[in-house]
């Protein structure tokens, strides 16, 4: 029993739009999901979220088990209790951030020291699978080895059998723990950096191990776009086409779009909010940087064309103000925007797909975003 | 012409409820004030101001005039269309911030050092007045001299005669100037400690110079709240009726119904919000210190018997973990609660008035905050 099922609406080329059900009810193909690192995107909390339309979004797994700990998200209900978000929601394992913290690593699993208070944590396979199970989203994700790029070949493959085997371990681990949602998912990571050969080996070998999704990871980490887009074209077409596939950390329009081409259904970032806080906007125009001196006395909304909130009631002066003191609403409101432009940007990649333009919408996105 | 106009609708023995009609509307009194320090109540927007039923909303001219400067507020529309808030605003004069920088204070202004970069700012009763007319709030309050608490006679006594002066330099310049919203209210401020006999003479002398209402400053500055509620039982008797008196800075919830009984119209205070972003709750049933451990895995709300969205939506522990780790959704959601309870406590006061009960609401809250 899968507990995800794709449903696809309409395609073009390799795109895809439609949506996943779920044991919770639907989200829409091709998707974003927002990125509430410590269970709430900064500054947003779950009813903001709602009015955005976002419909998945993601928590990180290393920032909540240590901060306020797994066994407490579950004493608290489950995340969609804790956060207070009845949409769906989705746990990274915890393997992307340790592997920024250089980590040792070996065959059983990962040992780091805590950001908060230094103090040595292990993560296994099983012990990710586990404290996801206790986090409770709908889609947990398993501990990979994720290899900064450029890496040498023997790091890669190194990076791909341990990810395989622990996926394999993972996959068993999450069938037999009871302390979990019923219904959660569990999607495996293809891992191989650039090296299309280990991609396609890394595809086939987690494919083989039947997860209900497929993650592909260690991409949009430093390469050229054209290297991703090369892994990516090599890997998706070995994914099932009954199952989402997920580009890890990828949220910059051209390259959301550029994925959504060769058949990618979801990603999460936290690139939109992140630049939001430093005054980076994303408009129907490109990017325009509140910051600059020239929107002090700007009456004009941060971008006309745009429904949002913050676009309908505040003035690029006043946010650039705030921004400029340091107020925290500086950073909710201008969150807000962005985020409406990446939502806005999976509603019309949804659009085009359906009307057989996605090709244009890629011109025209790579037009504004890549000149 | 007087801008306001105060319709009293109900009295119980010295206080009164009723509202304080405005060029722009009308809002409830006993009213308390939202202080939206550099044009945002820290971590709220407008809206959610609204959503809280907040009437009339505080700005500090000190902070707006530094950054981002009272001209750049006037360019961008004013202090309604910059914050996008529609109901009523207030400006304090910029005295007790510069109060509390310890300025040069001589007969004709102040000066003192800008926190932003250190630069020598002078202000005075004309400027003052200039600066709230660019920035155009609904109701501006004169520059006035704030000692602290103790002080001696000869300290007061100056700051009472500067005061008095300045009030009389500000009242004229008002009349002057155009560049400042039309009907817009100027408040003057009585001054004295917590010497009956220089506050009895301040509020004369004050009253004489015929303000659209009476702020009552330099209490509630670290002075026991008998001698405060002392200072106010001489003051207020000597204000006329069909003006607001304002009593600045007061907000916690025995002070604010103490000061109601005393027949005080409107309050401000950063007290709700600045608690709130520690952890400290205000609860039908006292504070609730949300740092503690105890609360790590309650799921209830902060506080069963409140209204707010906050408490419809998140448990305690949320919250809790939110604030332990910094994230600023948790100063917003916190504010939202907090506030509720002040308003809440009009509100009550307000029914309370009507119906002759003011003292039951008085003895039921000292019995719950002064135990």
């Amino acid at each position: 029993m899968n507990p995800l099922v794709v449903e696809v609406v309409a395609t073009d080329g390799a795109a895809r739009s439609g949506r996943v059900l779920t044991p919770r009810g639907s989200y829409q193909i091709p998707a974003f999901m927002p990125v509430g690192t410590r269970g709430s995107v900064k500054g947003l909390d779950s009813a903001d979220l709602e009015g955005l339309g976002a419909e998945v979004v993601l928590a990180n797994t290393y920032h909540l088990m240590l901060r306020p700990g797994a066994e407490v998200v579950a004493a608290l209900g489950g995340l969609h209790r804790f956060t207070g978000w009845t949409g769906h929601t989705l746990t990274d394992s915890g393997g992307f951030q340790v592997h920024s913290l250089r980590p040792k690593v070996d065959d059983d699993g990962v040992t780091f020291a805590s950001v908060y208070d230094g103090a040595a944590t292990r993560l296994t396979p099983e012990k990710a699978v586990e404290i996801q199970g206790l986090i409770g989203a709908d889609i947990q994700m398993v501990l990979d080895v994720c290899a900064s790029l450029p890496a040498t070949p023997e790091v890669l493959r190194l990076a791909v059998d341990r990810t395989t085997a622990w996926a394999a371990r993972a996959r068993a681990h999450h069938d037999r723990i009871e302390a979990r949602p019923e219904g959660q998912a569990l999607f495996g990571i293809v891992q191989g950096g650039t090296d299309v050969v280990l991609r396609g080996e890394s595809a086939s070998r987690t494919v083989e191990l039947e997860f209900d999704g497929y993650g592909i990871g260690g991409l949009s980490v430093g390469e050229p776009r054209a290297q991703m887009l090369e892994a990516l074209a090599v890997t998706v077409p070995l994914l099932p086409v009954d199952r989402p596939r997920y580009l890890m950390g990828v949220g910059d329009p051209v390259g959301l779009l550029e994925s959504i081409a060769l058949g990618v259904d979801q990603f999460d970032c936290v690139a939109p909010t992140r630049a939001a806080r430093h005054g980076s906007m994303w408009t129907s125009t490109g990017r325009v940087n509140l910051r600059n001196a020239q929107y002090a006395r700007d009456t004009g909304p941060v971008d006309p064309a745009c429904p949002c909130p913050t676009c309908a009631r505040w003035s690029r002066g006043y946010l650039r103000h705030l921004l400029a003191v340091g107020e925290p609403t500086a950073w909710r409101l201008l969150s807000i925007h962005n985020l409406t432009f990446v939502l806005g940007l999976m509603d019309d990649a949804r659009s085009a797909i359906a009307l057989g333009k996605l090709d244009d919408l890629r011109a025209r996105t790579a037009e504004i975003w890549d000149r």
